[in-house]
């Protein structure tokens, strides 16, 4: 059985714990341990630059994966919010004991909706009429921009007198805002007539859209034995269910595209770690998270159709980023986005079951940063 | 006048330029500058911790500010993704010399929605009716868990059978999440008769949402003169607007709380710089932008309705965040709010000019990290 | 035990099968039997009049109300919709026989949000504060302009540099709009320094929004014990809340602000029965029902949180509408509401049943108009 | 140049006047005229009938249409909203005399997305592959259920382990909803493994959503010189690009599909009028506005992706509905939407040019149903 991170139950922020800790990840990481990253490395990340900020950095494993993957992972959190670590640790504990989760990528992209303006909407039909004609020539004129990348669709809409085109690429393992845009460029600049152009007319980068499939299409999914949740999350599986029905209800209020609970937490935390471009955690946390009771064990289903990931390109291969890239292990970049879907699915559950089990508060006050003083 | 970071034109990543620029911030950053911080120092922060993640540290001046708070800022930024902090430095830059950005606090507190089951309807307005007869009590029940916090609102509404209490508290200068979820936890236990409580009930945190209003609300403005924006932007105000209203139709469809360009990556860059919890970024980006031509003029206006901003408690007081926070000089929460939205206005007029003058995939081509080799 | 409607299972169009189910209806019904109405009496609803409409007009029986309002109804659909008033009227049968629906209003009043642009967001909040002191002075202006009408809330919120009011009115039994843009027109005129002043600058007039509340909030709610499920619904309450769970997670995907069934269907037909604008459906729709399984019953609520209905004033006393609503019976707007929120959960239980049985498509087949002829 | 519907400015309820403008409509038009519809033709469309509803009719013209179809058209509108007719009224002589509304549909088809649960993820992406391979044969038995309806489109998304198929036809000049929904049910009978089917799993039926397109998506636009705004509608098309931006800051507020003003006001008339299933109006108000300054003259359009329109089927060929199609004389459902889109149009730029001119709560005043006695 995979085991968890070593503890020292009387002082677990000593040098000797922490040593131990990076001798169980199992990789050289000279820098998280204190070794500062050269100011050159940060030539074409930075502008300005005046140093390297420190962000506290903890792990948590065993992540056991099956379905697409298959591994048990060790998963790096850069944070400085106390008990969101041992939230995700307990998860992952408890859905490896059940057997592991169940990962896979349904679909993998990137696409962006450059914008022209017409005069009128015939003349912008004309256009689009134009690119369904000229539609290869304007894929190879996109691939041209780039050696890795290939187009995977290329479609177009009406905002009343402006054409939108749709331009999807498949991007490997960087993450290909750039090569995307680079790409995008070239597209526009070949249609004739047009005005004005707009490289992001309808502007999904970084924010949570109801457009929602971009990137990664990822599902996570569990089944957690019913004497598991009694005897590790103190809950049952009907409990979970209607917890979550209350959830559903409060979220068909808020407009949200975000139904689900903490992803917001261990996703920021693992996108610092691993040096992923972390606007786009705005935009990476639409989810969908179902709770079921089956016959008395906890079904558990993680939906993130808008996840974004890289192993390569951006920050990724940099300093600290590329020893927590090298602790993970992750091949390509479908496999990190199944390493943080999967976290955070074990994260939501656990969350879940500590609301149920009041451990939430109490949590928070044993471990977390703001005890507060008597009186407070 | 107020002066821009120096700049080394041959090499801008050489240890020499780098303490320059620090000098330039005028504070003392032993940690920005690479010494590691000890591992004691996170304790609270972070568990199963193996060390720091390291992650480049910029800065942009001067931020010029008018309205509730009146001063000049230089404004740090954790990032990896290259050009944009540049794209901040322009906007500071003819921002500042246009007369400023005027900034004003609309509210200021921090609410969240616990939620409790019942039987039925009639139940759980019984117990809404208990809740208004004694909410003079709960109240004191809810403030006498902190020593400095403050009820501003305790309201209801249901969610069929469930009813869904509203507790709203001034927070001062913490982010305030543990205050009032212990005082949340205080109120809710004193509620007879109900059944299963959930402190989120109706679950904003973390998270866009139609709520909007939470945290701090700001709305930042500016004018800039028709001559500046030909000079230093390339473009013109009807430009400005235009390419506005197309973005304004874009995000009609796309059903988004972020109505603005690029403020997840700035907000994201500076959570990060001073010691925020990174994964508010996914709730406070919330924003509304209005880029109007007046006369010739530029006036753009930039709403935050959900904007959290901490300069004691959490990560904000500890190794290279304390230091990030020394260098801004915010003295309240509130003026911290100002400093992150005031910069991010700047931000979103200079990156929408760029896409106007053709700029925008330019600069990424010179300043950017992933300049393709011949034929990617 | 009340009863249903008297059918004619020959043929049940007859002029005789007609008569009888209006004497069942217990009312003088001359204008739905057939007698044209006078174009005088249309003087004010409608201009370039060319005469009447004629639309298909059904009832269905009997909705058994307890909670705010107790009695039984009858309840009329105008429409073209075959098979729609069938559906609702087995579900007024089981939930009557299952002891009926009970329904609470939970608030009460018309909103509106006019909206006043200045140059700043300086000037906005200027004006803000001139409205904080002149309150009661503009409450009385408001209130001035009707003898009916109560103003019950006057706030205000910034879009920017446009200031937004919100005036809320307690509005009888009549809709209201109109007394509320009176009044709304003379407290926008008492406010100085004011350019351009819209009516509906933040308009949520007749579309559904994430605003929600406004009109009357309305919560319905039954239970149905397992055997009668089983006997007439052919299900039960754990297919029931099975089916529900994948709604809701369709309704994440979807941004809608209707998350129940088939509440536009039965809404539209009492709303053209009852003489309402039937615009305002687009509105009123906003919806969530939760389906339950409580042991074995199903637990079944509706929350309609923006709900309009009027019993006097706009078409409501002419005509047929004046026949329909007297062949309801409700005394006050109020318990209007409460008949169509009632009836809308009957219909949405017994459609969500139709769905589990597979008898969806056979009734279309059997009662719809569209019987396709064999081949089709 | 095209006449607008006569007029008696003594009294213009009489039947005289009626009996006049029934001639101008050039069409035998004797159930609207008074003449009683007959109980049997309502077969089909109601159950527990017991009459007619009678809704005032009233009639405005022309409404000049150019682009997909040329046209002359009187719009005929049941309602009970005194002073909107008049509205769309002011608004088709305006624009027609502009030269009149350029229509264009996009595209035409209705969809569905049947819902299969199954045991996990694995299964439900098993079935997906085998809907891939058997595309071509489900396709076929879709279209064996329909003499006239061509399938368009065979899709398949997973919601966690729930299958979603997204099956599209084209459906002529019927609605075709029903006709959908049997097809449905044959694809989902052909797929092997399933637990329980859904027919409306992803529930877009009579609600808004953020999916947008269904039915018809048609684009309408005008350009109303500035001396005609000046004469007609006492603006320019300054201020009413203005009143436009202030609504947009709304809109961003309020999460709604309805981007545009009174879409709703003009589209439930017409569909009573026409004998459209009126539930559609929730989702057919889907729609975003445009109001542009072009050089003092004022460009308009509008969008509606969602548009459902039918001219066969259901109520649209009997009584009343079948004279106001006839008085109409769309020849498709296409030209019906066109028909629909433009006199929707016109409506928003007269009560747009109404707000500005102060003209809105004088013209409720003057012609509005609920003028006020003395005092209220």
């Amino acid at each position: 059985m995979s085991s968890s991170p070593p503890r020292d139950p009387e002082n677990d922020h000593t040098p000797e714990i922490l040593e131990k800790r990076r001798r169980f990840a199992g990789k050289e990481l000279p820098h998280i341990a204190g070794r500062p990253c050269p100011p050159e490395e940060a030539r074409g990340s930075v502008e300005g630059m005046i140093g390297y900020a420190q962000v506290p950095l903890g792990i948590a494993a065993p992540l056991v994966l099956r379905g697409d993957f298959e591994g048990t992972y060790t998963v790096p959190f850069a944070t400085t919010e106390g008990t969101m670590i041992a939230s995700y640790q307990r998860g992952l504990r408890v859905t490896a004991d059940a057997g592991g989760i169940s990962v896979h990528v349904l679909r993998d992209g990137l696409g962006n909706w450059p914008t022209l303006a017409f005069a009128s909407v015939g003349e912008a039909l004309a256009a689009a009429r134009w690119v369904e004609e000229n539609k290869a020539e304007l894929v190879s004129t996109a691939e041209a921009t780039t050696r890795t990348g290939r187009v995977t669709s290329l479609e177009w809409e009406l905002l009343g007198r402006r054409l939108v085109l749709y331009l999807e690429m498949h991007t490997g393992d960087a993450h290909g805002i750039n090569m995307l845009t680079r790409a995008t460029d070239a597209v526009i600049a070949r249609i004739p007539g047009k005005g004005q152009a707009l490289v992001h007319g309808k502007d999904v980068e970084k924010r949570a859209t109801t457009h929602r499939w971009r990137g990664k299409w990822v599902v996570a999914e569990a089944v957690i034995p019913a004497a598991l949740l009694a005897e590790r999350l103190r809950t049952t599986a009907a409990e979970m269910a209607e917890l979550w029905a209350t959830y559903q209800l409060g979220f068909a209020r808020l407009g949200t595209q975000n139904h689900a609970i903490q992803v917001a937490n261990g996703l920021s935390a693992m996108y610092i770690a691993t040096g992923q471009d972390v606007a786009y955690v705005a935009e990476s946390v639409t989810a969908t998270l179902s709770l079921e009771d089956r016959a008395g064990d906890l079904y558990a289903s993680l939906d993130m159709p808008n996840l974004h990931a890289a192993v390569v390109g951006g920050g990724s291969q940099k300093g600290t980023a590329r020893e927590c890239q090298a602790l993970i292990g992750a091949k390509s970049a479908r496999e990190l986005a199944c390493v943080f879907a999967g976290t955070l699915l074990a994260g939501d559950v656990n969350l879940a079951a500590s609301f149920l089990g009041g451990g939430f508060v109490a949590s928070h006050e044993r471990l977390g940063r703001n005890r507060p003083p008597a009186g407070q």
